[in-house]
Formats: structure tokens, C-alpha cells, sequence
């Protein structure tokens, strides 16, 4: 394209170097940016090799994610597919194994974007479900891709309730097989990835029963497409559930089974087996590979929830400090968004909930660890405890980042809404965190039963979990603080939180014992109170969340520069949930009208301070250009330049529609006059 | 298909006749749906011209929305375009005419998906901006088609903030001509609908240069492309900016001009004109144009926020009415999810604002019009007024409604996710309009600058404004409610809602006054102000909202069945908003805590009573399927079968994917073995 009649620049080329507007919020750090981000790594040899990772695979074309938004549902998944295949030899290449330090940051390098995700969540649960004889024959060909695996569980009529699986297998003990069936159309398997074009076997779970008793559900592997040719096998139905929100990488699918055999073998027999005249023996403890699959949710909150709100965080920020719009003060010229108070408070609250989310996944991750140790060892003390935890967790982490996507994505006004953006795509994917692995109000309320039945044997002096004791000392109070600046003393704010969510869960038991004391049936009662339920749910969370993060800014001492900016942002974290939540803190008189005044002040204070740290902030995440794969977050800054040079490839450039030659030309030429 | 061996369903066929669990729920509706519906349309014979124009759109396949969840950007463009140019036909065909009374319901019909809707902008433009000889030369050849107009004012760099437009006009003596510039890239024109592929004309807003003097942004009328054969003019850079998170049938564009020459009299001149020596004259007022457009603002609230809610409410409120999961009690039947008070809490809520919305709408567009009149008897008087509640509602609206239709989807769990729920796509679109017709925040800073403004004068006794006066009020005060059945009184919430919008306004006020009072600027000092200032302002709105939902219901009293679910429904969005906002409320106390309790009691206790009216309440919204497009929201409840007879004809289902043999088959045959 030709220079314009200015010479100030080549349309569609992006220049060279950084824009000034980007490049001086980098100059007065308060801190060094490489020690923050190899501290968030876990240390500066995480980092080293997060790198090396990330460095691998952007630079393989067969990984690039270049065109991702301008491709069809049909075009993500073959990429997805392509990208899985290769990842195989990339990793023999690379010498990266399934257990090597190298192995978590493919997924992040990667974005999710690659197919037989859920082959890895068959081969786990053969592993953990199977006995040592299946695991020996069905590991080793599903290690080496002779077969793809899905995993069958959710159903169209059901999702979170397991028990409601209704997708039957049927002991048939004169030929000694299992004939599986879908009974009725809500019973047809819905939803798993893998399984809608890739699969050749699937675990799916049916309704045990052998000689007309049901035995409850179980899992079963069964072929459903030839390893031959990938036709369906007799008596499968299976396609793909088509178009969704996001996830079009994936093929998520339908499977509809008609009398289909498979062997005695075939049943998944670690914990109970069914014996060849039809005897149902079950034996040993499943608790360990329950809790593995709890373990499973709170590893997809770094990967699928804090990860994309950081790169939310790190598009919003930094476009707004390239961004200009309207005067700050009239003479002046046009204002940076960053400036603007209102501007501030969208985007630094999320940023600091980043950074809060990311430290309590880290804690928990490390909880969950520790807990797995013990419950090797046959220790089942704290099993309920982290059930809690990673229910809770899920759930307030997954909502809260979504808003704060969300909130991300309108900041950057009609730009954000351009696929290219990036954001339009990072809310369509975090979304879904909210819904799978759990429905966000179901695990609140399994989160809840837990406090409940804690806070009732606290009252009665019997001993609790440690994340729980604060519930035994629920007691009226008053917050002590005098001014503003009490407010940024984490015992403070800490308190309140605790105060908060002590009062909430002892409210609603109480009211909860009053229904029932008052004749109300127990599940009516409790049926009553779930709203309240689920928001004392959410109040425990985030009271262990804000007092993860000051605890760990507490430990911080050593690192000066750091340690400072990360006080903001705790600060800012938990004024930020006070104000927006102000009614829990105000309701009992904890905080009084005055005080709230004083964390308004104490809170609106804090934007400008972080403020001039926010790009670095979001640098330190250290995402690459290509990972955000957005025209406005780029290191560089030059967000016009990239928005128009992306726009050009779209496929809606690539010709010139069809539709002018169908419709506008018969419209324009049928009265076509002189103009 | 064949059957199942159950030999109880033919998979992939729905059902005829009504799935029993939504049949029951009609069964017992308090109120006539057929006369609600009638009200809410304003009259039984706007109900029948309605049902007219949709059933015409509806039964004519050239309108069809069926395969619109598969398509591309593309083909999306192409049948808006193909859309459009049959709408003609079809107009004439019917009769109906652009002031006829139909019109106003083919936009709804079609569901906003079609081309030429920025070509109305375009003539709506010229006859408002343009001299009698402008409008006389291009409004026919716009009104026959003979040109495809857009309107260009949005720049890559400058979105709400007008004055900041760069492109230039400058005025060339010698030849009585503009020469129209894009200096930068950040001038690039960016978003214009209709722009990117289809329009031959367009308004350009620019920089009026004369003899090196800016006048300020002026209208162009500029031609881009060639009536002949569509390609671009000379100087003419202009394409489509790529792909969106919704709006893939408008070819939104960019347009890059390079000394493009128009002559004199293609400036829009009503109230201005450059004359031939280069003199640049002014005259007349251009606040009847400018209130013109603040009314787009209203009327767009209804098509693109209010009744995307209204669809989103029918769909996950008649599918939690069929889907069961879980159990209430033991024993029972699996319990549909509407009966659960979490669910309850997630819907009603926004079935409530839907109706809220709806009503405040109305009484906008009766204000505007009756404003409208006055305005052309050249009474300005009420303009700061209009406009303050123009702005303030917009951004309101349209954010509450965006909020509520991701409750919608979220509560339809995993299937709401699906496109084929329909929820996704109404997401997508309703989030733009957070976005345009001028950012949000910027325009609830519009409305609290003249709240402030009419607070100051209240204060010092100077008259304001009707819908204000109540700011001349603000004084201490308690709550009189004594139990929670006082809360069902409009007086105490209206009266509660009053007081805190005044508080908030009055607070923010005297935060202001005391930061310049002590030395800060006064720009700077309002910056410091603008989270409360915003929040003042929802609180404005939030409350005039309350009091015409209640003063609406009062006034009912003939049509006694439908006030009574009308008065439920304006409780609990009343209360749903002080349980939501509980901080402002309790702050100085006008609330205690006690009261806050009853709050909560009386809100929670209005669920059940509502959720039994749930169906038909959405029912009444009158959506035929084929508006909803929706496998979960139809009218008979056959969710699961809809589901899977739509996915079916998804195109990933149209063939075996290229990737089985490009990766699929070497990798399984790779190492095929028996297993």
C-alpha cells in the first residue's frame, strides 16, 4: 500500500520499536519486573524453563494460532487435531515427558488450543478405576495412540447429579457380557470432548445391573468407532453436539448405545466386580480416586481461570495506556484511559484479583499435594476439609474471574469487541469454567453443608478443621479502625472478612434450625436457605483468600520492591470486596457508615498509586505477543496498526462477496440513474 | 432412524403435543396470558398487527433464522444482504409502509438480522442535517435504492469522544471543493456498519478546514465506491474490519481516504455553509438534531435490550420448568429445576427487571415524544432533562440487561452454552450495546453532572426539574417498616429508593465542593469523584425505575388479574435491587439491619409465589419458536429431542473430517494392533 500524502507512516505496517505512551509507564517501575515474575513461577529456574517451553512450540508453525479467529468450527478442530499429533513428536524431539518439569507449561504454551484432552482424562481414570490387569492392556496402546479415548459420564438430562445417570448395562451371564443401551433420548451421553469425531473408545458410565437389580453406576470401556476405517460400530450412534460458546477446537459429542456387548473384562474392577454367575462383589476404598478427581478442579483453575484473567488484565492495561480519549483538563492534551479514576477502578481490582486467585491456587495446589500425601498413607482426617476447599474455590474463583473478563473486555470499549481484541474469546472460554466440573451453585452448597455441620459442632465444643475454628468464636463486634489508613492494616481488613463470614454461616444455621424447630421438613428447611447458603459459601472463601494473600505478603520481607507493590494490591483486593459488598460488613453494625466512608477513601486512594505500576504489573505476567494473540495487548503498544493489519487477512477482505452479484448489483442497476 | 429396542421414542423426531411438565405449568396461571400480552403491547389491535407482521416474515423461507448458528461471517453477510433486498418486495407487497403501523414491528421479526439498517442512519442523517436541496436530491435516490448509504464518524482512535475526530476536510478555492484526508492511522474510519462490503456512499464526519482555520466536525456525503461495478472510488481504501463477538451479518468497515475531492455542495448545510470565497457562515440551532439523535438512544433500548432479555427469560425459564435434576426430598422424583430457591433467585429476579424495563422504556418514548413536540414549538426548556435521562437509562438499561441475560445463560447450565440454546448469540449481541451509542460510563457522568447540577440548585432554592425536585429533600431520616410485610408497600420502597439516590447524589456533591474547596482543581476534583458520581447516577435511574414500575401497577386497578402478578413482580424487582445494593441502603442507616432482615424475608418469600405464574409470565412475552431459535426455549418443552435433531444438521456432522486421514489414520494404523 502506497504511503499517504502526509509520508507519516505506512498504513498496515506495524513500526518498528515501542510506543512512547507504552514505553514510559515501563521506566518507573517500582520494582523489577524479572524478580516478580520468576517469583510468581515459583523461582527464577520455573521461569528458565517456562520459557524454553513457550519459545519450542511458538516458533513451530504446526502450533501457530495465528488465524484462530477466523476460522470455522470444522477448521479449529482439524488444527486442534494436527497440533495433538504433533505435539507427540514435538515432545519425543524436545525430550519433554508426561512427568517432566518441562510438561505443565505445554498447556499454557499451547492455550488449551489442541485436541485429546479428554484421552489423557480416559487413560486416568483406567488408572485409578482399573485393576492392575486392565491398566497393563489398556494403558500401553492408549500410551502409544493405537487407540484414542474419551471419557462418557454427563448425559442430556444429566450433569452435576450422578445419580441420575440413566444409561443402563446389563449383565448378560450366559454369554458373559454387558449390553449397554441408551434407554431414552435424555440417557444419550452429551457433551464429552473427543468423543463427537476422534475417539475409537470411550469409558462410559451405566447403571449397573445384574439379574434385574440395579447396583448403581460404573464405568465401562467400550468401542464405538472401527480402528480401521473409524466407521461406527454396530448399534453406536455418535456425532458431534455442534456449535458452541467457545471450545470449537473440541468435538464434543452424542453417543446413543443399542444393545452393544462388550466383554466381562470391559467393566472397570478396581474396587467391585461381577462375579460369572452374576454375584456383585465390591471391596477396598474408592475415597482416593474420588479425591483425585477433586484434585482435577483445582488444577484447572490456574490453567483455564487465573491464566486467562491475567491475560485479560494484560490486553486491558496496556491498551489503556496507549488509548487517548477526550480531556482530562481542558488545554491539556487527550488523556491516556489509564488517568481516568473510573478507568482505574474497572481494571486494578481485577488485576489485584489476579494476582489474589493466583496465589490461592498456588496454596491450595500445595494443600492438595500435602493432603494426597497423607491419604496415601491411609489418613482420611482432612478429606472433607479439602472436598470443601475445592468445591468452594472452584466456584468463587471461576465466577469472579469471569466477571472480572468481563469487566476486562468492555474496558477496552468497541475495540474489545473485535475477536481481534483477544477478550471476546477469553470470556467465551472462561465462561465455561462456571459450568463444568461442577455447577458453580451445586459445589457452593456442598461448601456450605460443610461449614454448617462445622459451625454446629464448634458451638457444641467439638473439635473442627483448622480453616474452620474462626466459626466457633462468632461474636458481636465492632471494627476498630479510627481513619482511612487503619484500613490498609491487614489485621484490619482481615478481620472483617472473617467477622463477616463467621456471621453469615451462623445466621443462616440459625435460621436454618428455626425452620425446622418450627415444623418445616428438613429438606424444605433447607431448601429455604440455599440463597443465604451459598453467599456464607462465598464469604468463606473469600476471607481464606484475602488472608492467603496478606500472609504471603507478610512472608514477602526479603523482597523489598516487591513486597511493597504486593501490599497494594492486597489492599486494594480486599477494600475493593469490602466496598462492593458493603452491606454484609455494614449489616450488624461491624463497620459502621463512617468507616465504609474511610475504605471508600482508603480504596479510591489506592487506584492512582497502583496505577503507576499497572504495565509492569501486567508485564510481569510475561505473556508473548503470540500467547495474548491480541491487536491491543502487545508488548508494543501499537494496537491501531496491528488492529488494521490483522483486519486485512480476515476472510471477509478475501473476495469480493457473492452477494454483489446476487443482490446489491440487481438493486443498484435496476432504477440505476446519474448521480 | 430405527427405534430403540424400549420402542418408546423414534431418536431425532420431536415429539408432537406438549411435554407434560411445561403443559402443567399453564394449567394454573392467576392471570389471562392472552390480555397480559395485550398490555404489555399496548392494546389487543397493536397485539394483532404484530402477530400480522410476524407470522408474514415467518412463513417467507428468504427469512429464515434455521441454519443461522452454522454459518460463517460470510454467509451471515450475504444473507443480511439477501434479506434486505427482499424486505422491499415484501414491504410492498404487504403494503406496509416506513410510518405505517407494522414497521415498527419487522425489526423485532426479523430479530435485527439484516443489511441497510446504517442506510436508514444515512437518510436519517441528511434529513436532519441536510438543506431542503440536499434533502430533495439524495433522499430519493437513498429511498429507491439507487445508492447504499452508511455513516462514517466512529475512528480507530476516537469513539465517544467526537470533538477528537482527525480526519480532515479541507476547503480548495480554486475548484469549490473538499478534499478529504485520513492524516493517520488512527483517523482511519472504524466500525461503520454497512461500510466494510455494501455501501456506495457514506456521511464522513471530519475536520472542516478553511483557509487553515478548523471550524470543527462537519458532515460529508462522500462516495466510495462505483455504482457501476462496486470497486473502490479513487483515494478510497476501505474493507471490513474482521470478525466480532456478534454482528457477523454487518459488514462493519474501515475507510481510509486520500485526497478525495467533493464538491461544495456535498457538506451537509442545513445550519452551516462555506460560501464560495471561503466566508463560513452559521445559523439557526441545531438542539432539535442533536435531541434527534439522543432518541435513537431510547428507541434502540427497546429492540436490542429489552426484548433480548425478554427471550433470554422465556428460554431458561421454560426449560427450568423441564429439566429435572437432582432430588427436593428423598424418595421423590427428580425435581424440576425451577423449584429449587437458588434457581428461582437466578430468574426471577431478571423476569422481574424484564417487565421494569419494559414499563420505564414505554414512559421514555411517551416523554420523548411528547419532548419531541415541544422542541418543534421551540420550548428547549426540558432538553437538559431529556438528555440527562436519556443517557442515564441507556447505560443502566443496558447494562442491567446484559448482566441478566448472562444469568439466563449461566442457569441453564452446560445446554445454555450451547448455540443452539439461542442464549450465547443474545449475550453477544446485548453486550454491544454496553458499548454503543455512546460508552457507559461516559454517559452516566453525563446524567450525574446534571444531577449535581440540579442538587446545587435545589439547594439554594432554584427550581429544577420535575423529575428531580426530590433532591431539594435530602434530610436524615429512618425507615418507619416494622416487619417484613411492610416491604410489600410500595410508599416504604420507593421512599427508600428516593432517599438513598438523594443521599448518593448529595454525598458525592459535597465531596466534590470540599476537594476544590481545598485546593484541587476543579477537573481533577471531578476525576476523583467519578466512581460515586456513576454510582449516583444508577442510583437516579434505578429509583425512577422503581417508582413507574409502582405508579404503573396502581394504576391497573381495572384489569385486576394481571395487577395483582404485576404488583408481585414490581416488589421483587424492588427488593431484589435493595438485597443486591444492601451497602447504599444501610450506610446512614435509613435501613437497619433488622429491617435489612426483613428485606431478605420478603424478597425470598415473593420466589415461590412468582415462580408458580413463571411460564406464563413468559408465556405473555408472545415469542413464536422461530423468534427464539432456540432448542431450549420452545413452546412445547421438548428440549432433549430439539437439541439432538439440531445438532444433527451441524456441519460437523456433514462429513468425516479431512483431519481422519490427514492425522487421525497415521497415527492409529501407525502401530495398529489387535485388541
Amino acid at each position: 500500500m502506497a504511503l499517504l500524502e502526509t509520508g507519516k507512516y505506512v498504513p498496515g505496517s506495524v513500526p518498528s520499536g515501542v510506543n512512547p505512551d507504552i514505553a514510559s509507564e515501563r521506566q518507573t517501575a517500582s520494582f523489577s519486573v524479572e524478580k516478580l515474575t520468576a517469583w510468581l513461577d515459583g523461582g527464577a529456574e520455573h521461569t528458565r524453563i517456562r520459557r524454553a517451553v513457550v519459545e519450542a512450540i511458538e516458533c513451530d508453525p504446526v502450533f501457530s494460532r495465528e488465524n484462530q479467529y477466523f476460522q470455522s468450527q470444522n477448521e479449529r478442530y482439524e488444527a486442534a487435531v494436527r497440533k495433538a499429533v504433533h505435539l507427540q513428536k514435538k515432545m519425543r524431539e524436545m525430550g519433554w515427558t508426561e512427568n517432566g518439569p518441562e510438561h505443565k507449561y505445554i498447556h499454557r504454551a499451547l492455550a488449551g488450543d489442541v485436541a485429546f484432552l479428554l484421552h489423557r482424562i480416559f487413560m486416568r481414570s483406567i488408572s485409578t478405576l482399573g485393576s492392575d490387569k486392565q491398566v497393563a492392556k489398556w494403558i500401553p496402546l492408549a500410551t502409544q495412540y493405537q487407540l484414542i479415548g474419551s471419557y462418557a459420564q454427563t448425559e442430556l438430562g444429566h450433569g452435576t447429579y450422578l445419580q441420575g445417570l440413566e444409561t443402563t448395562a446389563v449383565f448378560d451371564i450366559t454369554t458373559q457380557e454387558f449390553i449397554l443401551n441408551t434407554p431414552k433420548i435424555s440417557a444419550m451421553k452429551w457433551w464429552p470432548g473427543d468423543m463427537g469425531r476422534s475417539a475409537t473408545h470411550t469409558v462410559v458410565f451405566a447403571q449397573l445391573y445384574v439379574h434385574g437389580k440395579c447396583y448403581g453406576v460404573h464405568p465401562f470401556i467400550v468401542q464405538i468407532r472401527s480402528l480401521q476405517d473409524h466407521s461406527l460400530c454396530p448399534g453406536v450412534t455418535a456425532g458431534d453436539i455442534g456449535p458452541k460458546m467457545n471450545f470449537e477446537h473440541t468435538d464434543n459429542g452424542f453417543l446413543m448405545l443399542q444393545n452393544v456387548r462388550v466383554p466381562k473384562e470391559n467393566m472397570l474392577n478396581k474396587f467391585c466386580e461381577v462375579q460369572p454367575d452374576g454375584t456383585y462383589v465390591r471391596w477396598g476404598s474408592q475415597k482416593i480416586n474420588y479425591f483425585t478427581m477433586t484434585t482435577v478442579r483445582v488444577s484447572v483453575l490456574s490453567d483455564e481461570v487465573v491464566v486467562p484473567l491475567m491475560k485479560a488484565c494484560t490486553i486491558a492495561v496496556r491498551y489503556a495506556a496507549v488509548r487517548r480519549q477526550s480531556k482530562l483538563r481542558p488545554g491539556e492534551e487527550e488523556a491516556k484511559i489509564l488517568d481516568y479514576q473510573t478507568q482505574q477502578e474497572k481494571l486494578l481490582p481485577q488485576l489485584a484479583a489476579a494476582y489474589a486467585f493466583h496465589l490461592i491456587t498456588d496454596y491450595l495446589q500445595k494443600l492438595f499435594d500435602r493432603g494426597y500425601r497423607e491419604i496415601q498413607r491411609k489418613n482420611f482426617d482432612t478429606l472433607p476439609e479439602l472436598h470443601a476447599f475445592s468445591s468452594g474455590f472452584k466456584a468463587l474463583i471461576s465466577q469472579y474471574c469471569t466477571s472480572a473478563v468481563d469487566i476486562c473486555l468492555r474496558a477496552c470499549g468497541g475495540h474489545g469487541y473485535s475477536l481481534l481484541s483477544g477478550l471476546p474469546s477469553l470470556y467465551t472460554r472462561i465462561l465455561a469454567s462456571c459450568i463444568y466440573e461442577g455447577e458453580n451453585t451445586v459445589l457452593l452448597l456442598q461448601t456450605a453443608r460443610f461449614l454448617v455441620k462445622c459451625f454446629m459442632a464448634a458451638s457444641t465444643g467439638q473439635p473442627v478443621p483448622p480453616s474452620v475454628t474462626y466459626l466457633a468464636a462468632v461474636k458481636p463486634g465492632k471494627c476498630p479502625a479510627k481513619n482511612k489508613l487503619d484500613f490498609l492494616s491487614p489485621d484490619i481488613y482481615t478481620e472483617a472478612y472473617r467477622h463477616t463470614a463467621a456471621r453469615l454461616v451462623s445466621s443462616t444455621a440459625a435460621k436454618l434450625q428455626d425452620l425446622i424447630q418450627s415444623g418445616v421438613k428438613k429438606h424444605d428447611a433447607w431448601n429455604q436457605c440455599t440463597v443465604q447458603l451459598a453467599q456464607a459459601a462465598k464469604a468463606h472463601c473469600h476471607y481464606i483468600t484475602v488472608k492467603n494473600f496478606a500472609e504471603t505478603v507478610e512472608k514477602l520481607k526479603t523482597q523489598a520492591g516487591i513486597q511493597k507493590i504486593m501490599k497494594h494490591l492486597c489492599d486494594l483486593f480486599a477494600l475493593h470486596g469490602i466496598f462492593s459488598n458493603a452491606g454484609v460488613f455494614l449489616h450488624d453494625g461491624y463497620l459502621s457508615g463512617a468507616q465504609m466512608d474511610m475504605v471508600t477513601a482508603s480504596y479510591l486512594d489506592l487506584l492512582p498509586v497502583i496505577r503507576k505500576d499497572a504495565v509492569p504489573l501486567v508485564d510481569a505476567f510475561d505473556f508473548t505477543d503470540k500467547s495474548l494473540n491480541s491487536a491491543l495487548g502487545s508488548y508494543d503498544g501499537h494496537v491501531y496498526q496491528r488492529l488494521y493489519e490483522w483486519a486485512q487477512n480476515s476472510p471477509t477482505n478475501k473476495q469480493m462477496s457473492p452477494a454483489y452479484e446476487r443482490y446489491l448489483k440487481p438493486l443498484l442497476h435496476n432504477k440505476l440513474s446519474k448521480l
